[in-house]
Order: C-alpha cells, then sequence, then structure tokens
C-alpha cells in the first residue's frame, strides 16, 4: 500500500506535497519522495524513512516548481531499498515521472514485453517502474512535441489495456502537466480538488480526500474506474473514461482498515462505515450470544475503536480503553553473541488491570490476519485478570492473500486459512470469538453509496475482480515472498541503485 | 520535563534502557541519552532526537555493561542543545553520571557556590549539570575509595540541604552502583521495582511505573519525598529517608496531563485519577448549565479521551471522536524570498463534519494552557456546521507559571492570567465554557490514594510548595523565557559542546 | 576536466574501478561515481567529493557485476551540483550508462534537437548528459533486441557526425559491453589495455595510463582520433574508426599540466616532455638572459618541479625546494558578523628563508593562468629575503579560454590576455619573466612522438581544431560563467537532482 | 605522534586554531580537535578524521571565544576511537582542557594513584586523560578561586615530579589563560610565538615552528626542557623552568622524518639538517663504495627527496623522481565471501621505467622501520629494468621501539632488530645498503645549534634518556599492542565514549 499525491500549483508546490505526504503516511512509513518540475527542470528527493526524516530544510529548498508529485511507500517483501522510493522517472520521452500504489498483476510478461519489443531497461523489482515505462512507451508512440490531452488518455487507454491489477496512480510530463488515472476496476482509491488562491485555481490529484480537506483543497470527486484526469501544467483541466469495460469494484479493505476515518472514499466516508461495522457486528453478537454478560468492551487500538464504541453503544455495554498503546516503538539490536529478542506485544500495548481484573471483556478488533498478536493480547488479558475473555472482528476472516497493492502475508501464514471460526477462536485462545459476515461488511459500505455495487473482497472470498489470478500466480507470488524473506536485509541500508547518488 | 531510568541488571543493560526510553518517550521528545558502565568503563550515547533516531545499531553495540541510566528531555526553552543532553558526567570522585527531571529553583546561587568554593565548572545553563556537581561535591568531601551506602546517603542528604526545587534524579557511581531520590516534597515521580531472571535480580528505578510494567519488571513502590535508593553493581539494595522535612506534595499536573493513563503515581492510578476528573467536571456543567441541550461530546485528542468518555457517561449524552488526529506532524520550511507560514491547528486536528453539523457539541480538553489552539479549535468546530460550541477543561484554570521542571509559558502568556472564566471563554470562542474545580481535581486524585493530603497545584493557585518563589524570581524567569526565545535558533543543530564531539 | 574509466572483468570490478579512480583523482577531485552490472541490473554510487570519501563499505558490496564505468569530475563554474556527478543513465534502449571528459561545443544545438526530434529530455546542464542521449538516441534507431558491434559503431559514427568539440567517453549497455570513444581530433586522451588473470582476460579503458599501469594491466594504445572500441560482457573486443575526417590534434595541455608524469599519452611519456620543456627553457633563458647571475632554480610545486630539475642541469645551477607546500588545505569558514577573509597563498606554500635570503632566484611554474597566485608567491620570495626574483613559465603565455573540456577562466581573467611578456612580468612583480616559446612546447612533446603533427593549442594561439569557435560563442560561455559565479552556492550541497535521492 | 597548539587571541581563535592544525596534520592524520573558551562557557569539537572532513561551517559557528586548543592525533594502535580524540576536558577545578603530544611511561601507577588517592575516574586508554588529571588534581590542591601564574607553576612542577616520559602539553584553565609545557629532557617540540593585530598582542604555542610561520606569528623561542609558559586570558606572558633536573635531549626522529623540513626545532632548521643527512650519508658512500658506478640517485617520495637531493649533488650523480606517489590512496574493502587483499606497494608510487631501465639506481629514504615496503620498492625497480639497486638510509638502522610517543612497531617487527646492516640489505633485496652513522645523524643535527649535546636516539641505540625503560616494560608495551592489533575494528566506528554523544 502507498500514499500518492500530484499538485498543479500557482507557486512552489514543495510545501503542499511535503504536508500532504504528512496526512498520507498512514498509507506507508517506508519511504518517502518528492519530485518537482520548473520549467523544464525536475527535482527529485526520496529515500527510506517517514516524510518528518527524509526531507530537510536543504532538500527543500532545492525543490523548486509549481508542479510536482510525492509518494509514500509500505513497507513490501521484496522491495524495501532506497532504490525503489518513488517517484521513478524516465527521461524518453518528455522526461516521465510517476507515482503509483497498488500492484500489477501481468508484471513479469509487461518486463518481457518491455525488454524484448520496447527495448527498455527496467532497473529495478517496482511494478511501477514498470508502469511508468509502459505510459512512457505508448506516449512515446504518439511522437508529439506537445502532447495534446488526447494522446495523454490515448496512452493510458493503452495502458489498461496492457496492464492487469489494482492501480493508482499520478504521472508528471516535463513541461506539460499531472495525469491521474485509475485501474478500470477503481481497486485502489483515487480522488480530485482545487483550490482558489490569489494567484488562480490550484488542484490536487490524492489517495484520499482526507489530504485535500487538510490541505484547506475542496474534493470535485472520485477518479471513477478506468477514468483519467490531466492538468496542464496552466492549470487547465481534463477528465476522461481511457476504459471500455469499467466496473465499480474498489477494494473493501481501505474501510476496514487501511484508509484514515476521515477520508471519503467513492462517496463514502470512511468513519461512518466503521460505525456501521460496529452496530451490525454487535446485532450479530447479540444473535450468536444473546446472554453474553459482557461487562467491557475494549478496543485494541487505534483503528478498530470506531467500531468497538459503536459495539457497545448497541450491545449496551460500557465502552473502556483498557490497553494503552505506546506510540514510541523502538527497534530490537542484536548485541555479539546474543541470540535475537522477538518485541512482545507488550512494547506496543500495555493492559490496565483495572478494566480486566474479574470482568468478562470483549477485545475488538478491525481484523485478523496471522493471528499472533491476537493470542498475545488475548494472554495478556488474561494476566490482567481477565473472568472471560471473548473476540470480535469487524472484517470477515481473512483467508486469501491480496493481489492488488496491499503487503499481505502468504495463504499459509493466515490463521483462518482453512479454518473455521471455532479453530481460530481455539488457536488466539479466545472464550469465543465472532467474526462480522461479509454482507454485513458489505453492507456497511455500500450503505454510504448504494452506487457501488462490487467491492473486491478477494482477501475474504478469494474472488479476485481482475480475473486474471489463478493458483500458479499464487503459487508464484508466494514462492517470491518466501525467497525475498531469506534474503540478507542490510541493517544499515546503502543509498544505491541506479535513481541516486 | 523528562523521563528517567537507572537500571542495574545481571547482563547488558542497553536494551533495556532502550526499551524504557520509548515507553517514557511522551515525557520527552527532544533529546534522548543512555550511558552504561561495564567495569570501570563509562560508555555514553545521547544527541537531539526521538530514542528511535539517537540510538543505531553501531551505538548499541559499544553501549556495554550491566548497568546504566537513560533520560529523555523534554524541549524547554534556552535548553535544546545537544550538549545539553543527558545523562551528564563528571569524572571527579569516581565517575559519576546523572539524569535528572525537574527544577532546581536556586540554580543561580548554588553555581556560584560550584564555582567560588567548589571550584567546579559548569559548562551548559542546565540544572542537572548543577545537580550533578552538588552530589559530586558532596560525595567527594567523604574521601573514601569505596564509599559505602552511608556515604550516598550522606550526599543526598546535603543534597536536599543545599538544593530548592523539584528534582527526581538517578546518579549512576562507576564500578559502584546506582542511586535514584526524590526531591523533600515528592514533586516529581520516581519509582523503583525488580524482575527476577535466570541470572538473579535486577532492580530498576524510573519516572513512571508504565516503563517497569512493560519490561516485565514488578513495582515495589514510589520512593517517599526526600528518600533515595542505592542499589550496588552487584544487587544489594538499600533506601533511606535523607530529608529531615519531607512531606507529600506531588505535581498534580502529572495527572492532568503529563503521565501516561497507565502509570500509577504514588499509589493513583492516572487513568481512574482522568476518569474521575470526568465524573466531576460532568457533575460541575450539570449544576452550571442543567439545560445544556448538548447532543454529542468529543474530545480534543488525545489526553482528554479518557475524561472525555466519562464526562459523556455521566451526562448521558453519545460520545463521539469528531477530530481524527494527524500522527505525522511535518516542518514548515521557509523557502528563500518567501515570509514564514504558520502551520495551523488543521495540520494537527481535522474536524469531521457528520459529528458537528447542526449539532450541540461540548469539546473536553485537558486544560487549557495559552489558548490559542483552543480558539483555532472551536473555529474548525463551527465551520464544520456545529450549531454551538461548548468547552469544558478537566483541569482549573492555569494561571500561574510552573518552575519545577513543566515547560509552561510565563504568566502573560496564559489565557486565564487575571481573566475570569467567562473573559477566557469569550477569547476563545465558545458559547460556555466550565473549567473544573481545584477542590475537584484533587479530590479526583487524592481518591486514589487518601494518604496524600497535599498536592503542588501551583500553576492553579500559584502557591509553590518550596516556599521560595517570589515575584522577583518569577519576573527572573520570565525575562530570562524571552531572552531565550529571541536568541537564534540553528536550523539544523551542530553536535557541539562539552560532553560531545 | 574529469577522469573515465571502464573495466569489462571476470569477478567484481568494483575494487578495481575504485583503485583506479584513486589513480585518476588528479584528473578530478569534485565528485566521483561508479556504475556496475551484474546480468540485467545497475548499481550506481556517485556524489559530490573525493574517492576514499564518496565510497564507503555499505556502498561497495552493493556496486556487484562484472563490469562497470568511473568518473572522476573536477569542479567547474555551474557544474558543481551532485545531481551532475557521473556516470549518467538513460533507461531506453537497453539501459545506457556513460562516463565523460570533455566538451561538446554545439551543446545548444543539440539539446533543442534531442528535445524536439527525439523527445528526449535533458535534465541538467552537463553535456555529457547530451552525450549519452545522442548516443542512445542513434542506437535506439537501430532497433535491436541484441546490438552487434556494428550497431555500436555505427551509433559511435552519427555521435561524430551530430557532436563537436573534444570528448572521450566510455557507455556501458546493459547485459552487452562497454564502449570507449575518442572525438576525430583526438583532443582528449583515453586509453585501453588488458590483463590475464585466472578466470580469463580483463579489459580496462582508461583516460590515462597509468591507471593500467597501477592495476596491472599492460597498455595496448592509445585509440586513434575518431575510433571506438567495443568489448562484450564476455569479453570480446573490437575496435573500428568510426569518423571519416579523423585527424590527430592532441590537447597540449595535458603535458603541461593535466596529466600525471607517469602516464603515456599518445605515446609520449609526459615526465620526459617535461624534462625537455626545462631543457628548452633554460636555454631561452640562457639566450635572453646570457648573464642570469641566477644563484637558485626554485620550483613552484608539484608540477613545475620535472621542469625545473632539468631547467637547473643545464643551466648548472643549483636545484632547491624552497617552498614547503602544505599538503592539507582547509576552508575559511564565515563567523557571523565577520567579513570574509581570503585564503592567502601563505597556507599553501611556505618559503624557506634560507634558500631565499640575499639571493638571485628563479622561479619556475608550469604555466601562468591568473597569475594572482605567482604575484603572490613573488611576493613572498621578497619576504623572504630574495635579492632578485626572476620568473618563469615552462608553457607559453596562456591567452585564450578553453572550449574542449579544461576548466579556464575566461579572457578577460586571464593575465596574458592581450598584454605582452614584459607587463605580465611588471603585474607579477617579477624583475623578469620568461615564457615557453610555443613552438619550443610542442617540439618538446612531438619529440616523443613525431607522428603527432598537430596539437590543440588554441589556449596559446586561440585557434581552435574544431573549427567551430567564434566570437559569438567565447562570448556567450564568458557569459554564462559570469553568470554561474554570481549564482548562490550552497555551502552544504543537497543531494538533490534527477538522478538521485 | 600528535600535534598541539593553542592560541590565546583578541577575537574568536577557531579559524586560526583550524588553520594552524591543517599546518601540523602531518603530525597526524587519525582525529583532529578544537575546544575554544568563550567567557566561562568551552566549546568543543573532535571526532576522527582530517582536519578538513571534522570541522564543518556549523561546528565552526559555535567554537567561538578568544582563546582555545586545537589538536591532531596519529593513529596508534589501540587508541583509535573517536572517544579518545583530543583535547580532553575535566570539569574540577575550574574546568581544564588538554592536549598533549608524547607518551607518559609511568602511566599505569598514575591512573592507580589518581583512582585510589585522588580517585577520578579517568575513562580511555589514553595517556592524555591521565596527563590531565595529574595536572588538574595538583592544581586542585592550591584551593584558589583565581590561580596565579605561580599556583600554574607550581602544578606544572608537580607533573614532572609525578610523570615520566616525553610530553609536550597545552592545557587551558577556563576563565584563566592556557599553559603549556615541556618535559624535563625537551624529548617532543614545543614552540611559541607572537603577532601583533589592531586589537592587540597574540599568543601562540604550538609543536612546530612552521604553524607560527604560515599564521604570521614570529617565533619567540622553543619551550626549554622542562619549562612551561602561561598565557592569560588578557594576554600576560610569563615563563619558569619547572623542572630542578632539567636536561636538554631532544628526539632525533623530528629531524629525520616527523617534522615539517621547514619547521625550526629548538633552532635547528630541520631543512637544512636533512641536506647535512644527504651530504653525510654521500661521504659514507663514497668511503665504503669508492667505484659505486651509480647512473642515478632516485627518493623514496617525499620525505628522503631533501637529503636525496644533496647526496646526488656530492656523489655527482644525476638526481631524479624516478617513482611517482599516487596522492590518493583508498582502501580495499571486503566483499563478501571474497578474502581481503592486500593494498600493493603500486598502488603508492609508481616506477618511471624511464629512470631504471639498465641503470645503476641509488634509492634513498629517510629510514628503515619494518623493511616490507623498501622489498617491494627494490622489487619495482628492478622490474623497470634497473641493472643494480642500491640502497641508502638517511638515518641508521631502527633497532629499538620507541617509548615517547612515535608509534613504532615492536622491537620484533623491526628488520634491523638483531641484524646486521649486510643481513638487512639481503633481505630487502639490495645489491648493498648503506646506513647513516648515528655519529653522522647527531652533527647533521648538531650542527644546527651546537648547544643541543644530547639527544634522544634511542630507536637506534636502546638508550632511553627518561633511565626508567627497562626489559620488563618493552616486554608489555609489546604484548598491549599485540593484544590491541588482535582486538576488532569497527568498520565505521561509532561515535561513542563518554566525551561525545
Amino acid at each position: 500500500m502507498c500514499g500518492i499525491v500530484g499538485i498543479v500549483g500557482k507557486s512552489n508546490v514543495n510545501q503542499a506535497l511535503y504536508d500532504a505526504l504528512t496526512v498520507l503516511q498512514h498509507r506507508g512509513q517506508d519511504a518517502a519522495g518528492i519530485v518537482t518540475c520548473d520549467n523544464d527542470r525536475l527535482f527529485l528527493r526520496k529515500d527510506n524513512g517517514l516524510v518528518r526524516d527524509v526531507f530537510h530544510q536543504r532538500h527543500m529548498q532545492r525543490l523548486i516548481g509549481t508542479m510536482g508529485l510525492g509518494h509514500v511507500r509500505y513497507p513490501t517483501a521484496g522491495s524495501s531499498t532506497s532504490a525503489e522510493a518513488q517517484p521513478f522517472y524516465v527521461n524518453s520521452p518528455y522526461g516521465i515521472t510517476l507515482a503509483h500504489n497498488g500492484n500489477l498483476t501481468n508484471v513479469e510478461q509487461l518486463s518481457k514485453e518491455l525488454y524484448e519489443s520496447d527495448l527498455r531497461h527496467v532497473n529495478t523489482n517496482s511494478d511501477s517502474e514498470v508502469l511508468l515505462n509502459v505510459f512512457a512507451h505508448e506516449l512515446a508512440r504518439e511522437r508529439k512535441l506537445n502532447p495534446t490531452e488526447e494522446d495523454i488518455f490515448n496512452a493510458v487507454r493503452t495502458v489498461h489495456d496492457r496492464c492487469r491489477g489494482g492501480y493508482a496512480a499520478v504521472a508528471m510530463i516535463t513541461g506539460h502537466g499531472i495525469v491521474g488515472f485509475r485501474d478500470p476496476h477503481g481497486i485502489r482509491p483515487i480522488v480530485y480538488g482545487k483550490r482558489e488562491t490569489e494567484q488562480g485555481v490550484e488542484y490536487m490529484v490524492a489517495s484520499e480526500s482526507v489530504a485535500l480537506d487538510v490541505l484547506g483543497f475542496e474534493t470535485i470527486r472520485d477518479l471513477a474506474p478506468g477514468e483519467a484526469v490531466f492538468i496542464t501544467v496552466n492549470g487547465e483541466i481534463f477528465t476522461r473514461q481511457c476504459a471500455s469495460d469499467a466496473t465499480y469494484a474498489p477494494c473493501i479493505f481501505e474501510h476496514v482498515y487501511l484508509a484514515r476515518p476521515d477520508s471519503i472514499i467513492d462517496g463514502v466516508l470512511v468513519y461512518k462505515a466503521r460505525l456501521r461495522m460496529g452496530e451490525k457486528l454487535a446485532e450479530k453478537i447479540l444473535r450468536e450470544h444473546p446472554d453474553h454478560g459482557i461487562d467491557v468492551v475494549i478496543p485494541i487500538p487505534d483503528t478498530s475503536r470506531t467500531s468497538a464504541v459503536e459495539l457497545a453503544n448497541h450491545l449496551g455495554v460500557k465502552f473502556r480503553e483498557g490497553f494503552v498503546k505506546n506510540r514510541y516503538i523502538g527497534r530490537t539490536f542484536i548485541m555479539p553473541g546474543q541470540a535475537a529478542r522477538k518485541k512482545s506485544v507488550r512494547q506496543k500495548l500495555n493492559a490496565m488491570e483495572l478494566e480486566f481484573r474479574g470482568k468478562n471483556v470483549l477485545l475488538v478488533d478491525d481484523s485478523i490476519v496471522r493471528g499472533t498478536t491476537c493470542r498475545q493480547i488475548i494472554q495478556m488479558a488474561r494476566e490482567a485478570g481477565a473472568k472471560n475473555v471473548y473476540f470480535c472482528s469487524a472484517a470477515p476472516a481473512v483467508r486469501y492473500p491480496n493481489v492488488y497493492g496491499i503487503d499481505m502475508p502468504s495463504a499459509h501464514e493466515l490463521i483462518a486459512h482453512n479454518r473455521t471460526t471455532e479453530e481460530v477462536g481455539e488457536l488466539i485462545g479466545a472464550d469465543w470469538l465472532v467474526y462480522q459476515d461479509l454482507e454485513d461488511l458489505v453492507e456497511a459500505v455500500r450503505e454510504g453509496n448504494p452506487a457501488i455495487t462490487d467491492f473486491d473482497c478477494s482477501v475474504f472470498n478469494g474472488e479476485y475482480v481482475t480475473g486474471d489470478i489463478n493458483e500458479a500466480y499464487l503459487g508464484r507470488i508466494e514462492q517470491s515472498r518466501n525467497d525475498a524473506a531469506k534474503a540478507i536485509v542490510d541493517v544499515e541500508n546503502a543509498q544505491i541503485g541506479l535513481h541516486n547518488n
């Protein structure tokens, strides 16, 4: 998962891009980058680290120009070098830079094509570099000195023809403008808006509406599946549907966990969707455990707090923050001659005995993935004196890997893969476990915008909306995840690669 | 404000000190330091920055030894150089290092004495360096090759005689052990505990019990006012009352804002004290505004959430997190030729219109200091469509400066200084404002431990428990704050000073 | 001026490239870079600084692969950002990297062509990026998945057609091999050679033969003007004359000052050429000042020492190192509120009174450019007690700017521009001044290889061998030098630009 | 070996200290440090690295004050951490900082005394920290608020009583002034001087006179053995003989190799002493090899060039620089899975065949220590075609370790230890070898100042002037050298220790 932003402004956009990236930082804390365009010159700064650590005064002073892109990256297996920080760049044609959120599922075939037919060299494992080259190649075919919006939309059209998967991207064409586009299923979110300034109208394209809000931009709307927006360096704006077969199937996991609660995605306020998840989960609990005897509802911070408050309201039970989250997590160092110690959950969460001692507690989490943390938390609750520990998940059981850009473990690491709710409950040590029903989750989100008839729920039901995912593919990514995990990780990463010095 | 920790362990203590500092990081994000002692050799690493940024693998590898100290520093006017990061060190006698939380109110006189009578050079503006030198000087007077616990407690006794103010400190005597001590009024908190390991018993002294909890130490108890604890390098432990006139008057602001909710300070669980603050505040609101018509209670994140939940319960009104906090705040850069822009509150908090539109909202904060942020937040609430915006503070009006180690503005910058509640309410733009009564605040805390009869409530009532604070003193610190504020602040701090390279 | 190197080896070439760059470091101390190719993956590290400061263990560990390029850069007006460190990279076609020594004189026109016809974006002011793009564009036109040596030589041929100026370059085509080429006048030097290893034959292309010597490579020969060499990744080697109108006119200044004395350039041992310069200069002095009365010959270290020893021999006068050079020059810092002080020559050279007091001294320098240092040195000699100070230059008067890659001041800053020898002698304060005659200089070099009939001597005689340099061009570069000098120079350069992070 | 400097000026002395350190950099390239005193505040910057790398603009801006000390350190076995960079600091009494050149031979006993009687903690292995503490302890015993020059000279007197070895030191007493002192045999050099400025007279104390020269200071004189100079912060100057039994026995190796040729040490111009060494060596060669048949004299750069020129003159043979030194030496990196390769002499020196082919060459070096480099150089000369290779050393055979501060290998690593000249000649592969006679070396130096009747020549004759060196001591240091060599060396040194952060 990643966060992207592009701004065409009327004065230097570096600070606005920086601020937007801090607002999108929850979408990726692994690396950050900004590229700006001043006349025909590009300026780029990207590195591993948080936004506040990557950009210093000396960098900002040189990131001049009235348009630019920004990116924050989530750490994924096998893409953690600073060389794969975004935005990426190709110099032919025009000088194009691109920032991407999502995942291409046919990246191997595309790489081969790029190399064999287009003679384009791709120097990283990043599918974003591939996406950029496909776009660049298609745009180059027009051979125009000054590409029009039609040329650009045509290039996006061919990108949709060639690429499979989920993707939302912003690309900047040096001297010309910024284009934002979204895959034909609208799996990953992307929204655009504008603000009036004394110098004129400025436009922003971003992963989430909250980036627009906080910077004082007014949301115009989400890009539709397959749609593209092109904003010229002078502030003209064009949109176009670039996919013939576009259908709405946005990723439902954005609402479960990824997005900020104050974002509106495809017309749905995430916060409100989460309140509804709590409500529906309460109903299920009341159905399944009418005599629950719960004394207190305790969320696992932070995401589940929204659902948990509403869940407690509907159960008519007290809501209490029994776990205190340590916001300053450090590393575990390896001393010569000592074995590595595992960071326990205790470093992250502390249970307040007062809220557990002698009580029947219901713990609420947004979802259960590997289950290891759950197990430890339940153990902590028991050590804090809880009489019974019940557990519920605002999302259904996660049983399948994600192939559209969310960094999830492979199937065999998912605790619910090939297991029943009871088996999972037993494994994590809960007295009972309740999962949200998938139809309830869908309903909770869809109530916000009934026009969305379909969602990508593949991690829950194994149905991949792009239609190209089979056992072989899943086996291949599982293997490559394992290989990446085995590769030696440099403790202090040399900033080396092709796009850096 | 600062966080301190000292550990006498059975194997390398660097990771434990590091972990403890991450747990105490809320007490200071400005600088961090660790010193360890391996036989007769000390190893020190300290610098400006968060714990996770200051310590890298290469530092940890050299921070060897089975005892050590750690410190996190809060940014205060005039002490932001890395040269004033702690722990501090003097080499005579024994090699002593010290980490300190608090403030000495007679530091000018002590500095003079140290220089004139003791010939000791103090190289920073830090009162901690002064405290260390007073302790070192007194310990040196015994002229013992192997100081006993009595020698050490005698030195602490003279420290209490010479020093005024609020202080909790840990000091390490090279080759001998670690001593923790607390001022005779017990203004700043300090607690100690132990854990059993396969190699034997390990001891920790820390600012807050939560550091012990998270690392698996069992709290033994808080140090009493004036008391000291000495743990030898071999693990013998001694405690002694070192003040003849000790009286309990702990800082009540720890409960209002400073401490983590899951800490137990002087027998009081902070979390529970905050719940009671919410309860009592609800009662006052009901008394003052029986027909309040409040639709929703919204906390200003994060501290006030605990009180606000309980307040909402007692008012019988819905509790909702209407503000989303941006956890990744960045800087505002100054571009050549551009004026500095102010970071708006919007960068930190985002109001969800859904919870404000057309409603009577009650905003809850832990306290009101300068009032500028309050005003902006109330403005945001109105822009989000609130019908009426009421405001309440879980603490009474802050009207006087703090002289015991909390970095607060001077009197004239406090919005409530020489103003009535109505005047403050009007200034911040609230439809009405309710402050907690001081007796209610005291009661809310004291219920947790009725044995504490007195608190330092000076920021609320101007009564300074050490008895040495007068107008002249307050005028002097106000002046020095102003001077410090005017001094040029280096954007990127050269790590220079005496105790570093 | 710059130093370049390319190696196709049988095991990792990073250390050999690094070692070669240290040997070539005299050609540029401003920035350094290495790119390596491992299968289809490129690894790049470049930054401002000396070779020993740019490459650390962590960088070297990742610079894997059996072929690669290296570059050291001389600081030139307007190209000092780390973004313009070399090698440069384009990803289309194949992924090509290039390192360049020299200067293109029609870079403006080429940039325009690249942008307008080839749609290629060039992001720096560096003519090397332009050269790379011209080469890449021409190679792309063949549209071959596997370019043959003929394809590559054809591309070089078109480079010669399109580019004007002096250039020696090495380019690496990812997965295929390394090509070295030299402009049709052979202005800048380039040489290649081989070494046998247990794994097979390795090839190196470099600016100077000394890089081959020191690394145990045997020189094969210099590339002829217009010639190219292509070494495949598997170690096949091909050479081809790629210019129809090639004529030998190498830069004579390499022998005067630029090259290391132990290099053999175009068959001439630089050291020996310098001995002959001393000999011929002695003869001229004896002709012009038969009763010179010189007591001692003192070189201005370091370059002129070789000529000066032989000059002293021929004059029959004692040779003494009267100036001691400080090898560790530091910076002059600007303190707040203080004016910048000039670094005096004294920081660089110290005169030993013993060798000056009461004597007639002849100072020998390799050349006189601005004349400011000369003047100060003569002043030092007088202060050290010299009776008479005579001055001679192993090169003729420098009167014209260089346009083929040597960073020289513009005409108006050259002390000999529009001035006679007597006027210059007076300005620098010498009792008399003798310049080498140009025919003597040419002869001194040509004796080493009589086959070279022509040299580029433009800085001495204003005749530019490429035939495209006119007053308008010289005026333009003078203007751009002035503009660059006025531009604000960042004290600590943010490593930003396009090819880095 | 190290370089030291202290300045009491009339304006900020940071730039002057920095410049002086660059001039003294030949005495140590391992670490550098500056401490300045502004009123009662000290500012320190020290770290491993060259002067130009350790001090940046941001450091210099804070190194304010009109007096200060500087230090450059030579890498010695076991003292390479940045924590042992100098100057050192103690805060009691007064705040004293110290920079030291030399070695104490009774450091173990002193450390014990400091700990047991004085209760002073010494945190490094550095004898400089011990020296500082001895001085500080003695000065503290006077217990004066304002120490007079007499108090300070008394402290130096006791330092001479307690310390054995060779030492030259500068110490700064915060707020009071700078004291320079020299051991009672005057083993290590130290000189002082002054310069007039518009603000008044400024004083400098430094290791070598060249530092004074280059900065425009006029040398007053060398400190005599046992003498001290004290310059108050206001510019009053006092000198005093502080040793009852002082005798002149300066280290003769300063003249052979350590010092810059343009320095005057104890009245002897080093350059001239080296010329005389060449002269006397020529006479010995003529005596021993009257029919030498030498064609050319070639120095091993750089130090021996001075002697070699004069030697060639006296032999009546041509002098030629047959070896070119590579001034930019890099590191050898260890790649994973590869064995470490040795850096060959070839990386440092390149032989020009022209000067060797078919000739009888005499190579001249300043001295022969381990002999390994000699052997490789002679081998290179033969490979370059030399007919016969003769070798001579401007110093006698080095047969004994140095205990007064020069980092030399232990006895068993010295090639001449227990070997005859013939045996050494054979080992290094020379056709014959001639060593300077010790009496000739002494005479060559003493001619410059006949008042010096004695020198420390211990590395040549094993006679240690301090009279406290026995087999046991030498065995101990040999052992500790071996241990240090075995200790793991961190590739990238964490800047940790006590005096830094």
